[in-house]
């Protein structure tokens, strides 16, 4: 009962109804940005395949983050499982063209290093990229890829559940498959506070769901920012503050603002409290090892959804109003306070990233800061302003992931167009990227990772490939085969819709 | 950004906060139709503790399905992952608690058998239940425990997707964690026909997604069924027919009818077609194999959403309308090719589950058939309908649970109440039980088990305790602690909210 889309359909918010025609350009994904496919045709053997440095790279045998990739893809390829469960057995066609298929003498992945620094992953990438359609059949085929915005991200949450390491890790994999290279890690917010601090051990101690079974040890966090950077993937650390830091209290002292009943304490805490010289001793402690422990050049310092009610009931911060000529907006003592902590993050020489609140509030923030625009509402006109205003931002609000709906919504994700906002091409160019976002409430290592993919790799081709990408039974004939690759790489993510894969996930 | 329940609000169909107080029931679930709990305190020791048939019991030491049980049982109770994780090393409180209970010399579970058949498992089981309270630490508690309905199904479908055994026999397991007693088991469908029929092997071998990797052998339906028996599951296959059989037209040539244009045959095919006899005769072989094959006393026969239209096309189906006197009522030939089902089925002395249109469509069924409710629409009205007419009846429609939503869906299934319906006491008494279904479309072995459980752990507690079992912090309290059990025996059951588990998944 009830199987078929069309009794569903009062149900979707975006429906769409596949094809049964395959793309031109067979499981490419994303899709890049020039393919010429040639009619010839060779067999892969794992005997006669090399991948080798060029000689006319800059990189050479003994380069870690190439030969750990080679031996990786390498694996890709001829692995076992998809050796022997990617043809079918009975079936006739593509066995005897493979049989008839030459072999090559000696087929080579030359990897040329040519340019500096971020384009050589690209180049890279892209050249590891065009195995992906091979199967055992190789085509002669030319690729041209660059990526259409920098900043491609995933949001993780640790907080509201512990992801175990693992699950990170898989999820770093996952995103070198779909070439994102940005790990948003919220690490800590209200409901526990996982990060293990040496400065300030108690904070785990007292704010982790458990002090040893459920935090991130310098070791784990060292692995982990390890394994991303072998994919191409940064790791920014979100410290969200002066809100969602109710874990944050539990192991220090005085941090947070007492609430009061009117003349009374109240048995409650609001945001970090910004009327007390402690506050600003303890964030400069605490950022000063985070901006070690985390090597990339920026650090997410949240600052949304502050809630002024705590606030506006403590004498102290009232007394502190007061003494600072703020009157009584809060908002400017929420800027007071976040412009302190950006000092101090600053002086570590790091950048920031900030959610859309910071800028709106008019917090002064440094010419290099990035804007992340996550409020549904006005998205468009909130892209505008902050680009007028000079800021680089990317766009989190339409790929929320954790807001799963009945359906095929990587539809809805993948037709978001980041630039259709009123502004000079300028301003444009400000847009540097967006974020998929997988926020914890409901998701933990029982079901992020087919929570996330393929949705996210809807988010991934939106970031990566031109804008005139968009046509959905293209889309959805390689996403389809492209999520049986994950699957084949080990990564369980869903399905799309009815059908099958090869090989499938068995849990 | 946007992390709290509030600003979710506007998107739930029923939000439940959860509450911080604890269930005076610990983590039990289904909750037991009577508990009583003793302040009587003991530790739980590997060393002494037994599980052994009372002297009075009917069964023996050899009883295949106890021995297994105890087996099984003893593991989750002393598994060493178990043990390890549980406890929190650095709080205090219940490890002395634990330290100054009481070792018993022996600790003795003795189990009896004294009634016949179907109560025996129910027995069995309560008993059984109790371990799951223990922790290290183990109550005096007396519990007495039967259930409220005796057919509590979960649907999977592995037509849309194939699902491979492995994912089959974990939903077994879960099962048996929630007192679930039936595998409705809707094994094909249009999609494809994964069934490796003895008699008929072309229907596999060319309606299934791939005739070796995709189909159920007979020796895979033979280790589902036995590994269900062990957990006190019976396996109910569904073969839907007359229509969701575009499959089934691949391997067996005339068995669909021929659409047409006009005059012109069409490149389409419609439901099976009734007015050929070959169509009897392999029905007639066909059902005789699976009624050897699934030992249950039922067969699910589908007869749900049969589309007209082709048969309207058809020039021999129109003939045989006329020649049967149907006129242009094509639910007399619906019913007549159901009808000539259920007598083979008969035939083979099995009952039969249907769909509940075979009912509304008027066809004549045996008295001792399970009509099954799935339309959403005015379902007390049918189950008023269904019980006047003297038929048995299981609900469906409200526990589909391929809709996913975000939030907190578990209280939407919890709170169906399946005898709220106009009706003598009687006809109550028809309403058997119900199932969860989990329909394959967007559901495969990546996902199945977070999606299921413990969504589906809610419909179990509803099928399984009193009808006054109603309070919904108690429940969440219990329900959370039983993810978590499941998620220690191997389930990857899905959070409910932030939270976590002592022991979590990691992939």
């Amino acid at each position: 009962p009830a199987h078929s889309p069309t009794h569903y359909s009062l149900l979707l918010l975006d429906w769409f109804q596949p094809l049964d025609t395959d793309s031109p350009y067979g499981s490419l994904w994303p899709l890049p940005q020039t393919v010429r496919f040639d009619g010839e045709c060779y067999r892969l053997n794992q005997g006669r395949f090399q991948i080798l440095h060029s000689s006319t790279s800059t990189a050479t045998v003994g380069c870690g983050i190439l030969d750990d990739a080679f031996r990786r893809y390498f694996g890709y390829i001829f692995s076992s499982s998809y050796r022997t469960t990617h043809r079918r057995p009975v079936s006739s066609g593509p066995e005897d063209k493979e049989k008839s298929a030459p072999v090559p003498e000696m087929l080579q992945l030359q990897v040329t290093i040519c340019l500096a620094d971020e384009i050589h992953v690209s180049k890279l990438r892209a050249t590891l990229k065009a195995e992906t359609v091979w199967g055992h059949l190789i085509n002669k085929t030319d690729i041209i890829d660059f990526p259409r915005f920098t900043h491609r991200g995933i949001l993780i949450d640790s907080s509201r559940h512990y992801l175990p390491v693992e699950v990170i890790l898989q999820t770093l994999d996952a995103m070198s498959f779909n070439k994102f290279n940005v790990l948003h890690w919220h690490i800590v917010d209200d409901q526990s506070f996982p990060y293990q601090s040496i400065t300030f051990p108690e904070l785990s101690q007292q704010g982790a769901y458990h002090p040893v079974t459920h935090i991130y040890t310098a070791s784990d966090v060292k692995e982990i920012i390890e394994y991303a950077r072998l994919r191409g993937v940064r790791v920014i650390p979100e410290f969200d503050t002066p809100g969602h830091t109710q874990s944050w209290g539990k192991g220090q002292a005085d941090l947070l603002t007492q609430c009061y009943n009117g003349e009374e304490p109240s048995r409650t805490f609001g945001p970090v409290n910004p009327a007390v010289n402690t506050t600003f001793g303890f964030m400069t402690k605490l950022f000063k090892e985070i901006s070690r422990t985390f090597p990339d050049d920026y650090i997410h310092l949240g600052g949304d959804e502050v809630d002024f009610s705590c606030w506006r009931s403590n004498p102290t911060v009232k007394q502190f109003m007061e003494s600072h000529g703020f009157g009584t907006d809060y908002r400017k003592l929420e800027s007071f306070y976040i412009q302190s902590v950006l000092d101090i993050v600053s002086a570590n020489r790091k950048g920031y990233m900030i959610w859309q609140e910071v800028f709106d509030n008019g917090v002064k923030i440094k010419p290099d800061t990035v804007v992340e625009v996550w409020m549904e509402s006005n998205v468009k006109r909130e892209l505008a302003k902050v680009t007028r205003a000079g800021f680089t931002t990317i766009l989190a609000a339409p790929w929320y992931l954790d807001y799963v709906s009945y359906g095929q919504d990587w539809v809805k994700y993948y037709q978001v167009e980041p630039l259709h906002f009123n502004g000079t091409a300028a301003q444009k160019k400000l847009v540097i990227g967006g974020e998929a976002c997988l926020w914890g409430e409901y998701v933990d290592g029982t079901n992020l990772t087919p929570r996330l993919w393929p949705r996210a790799s809807a988010v991934g081709e939106r970031l990566w490939s031109q804008e005139n990408v968009t046509v959905l039974g293209d889309a959805y004939s390689r996403l389809t085969k492209h999520r049986c690759r994950m699957i084949r790489r080990g990564i369980p993510a869903e399905p799309m819709f009815v059908g099958h894969c090869a090989y499938e996930y068995k849990g």
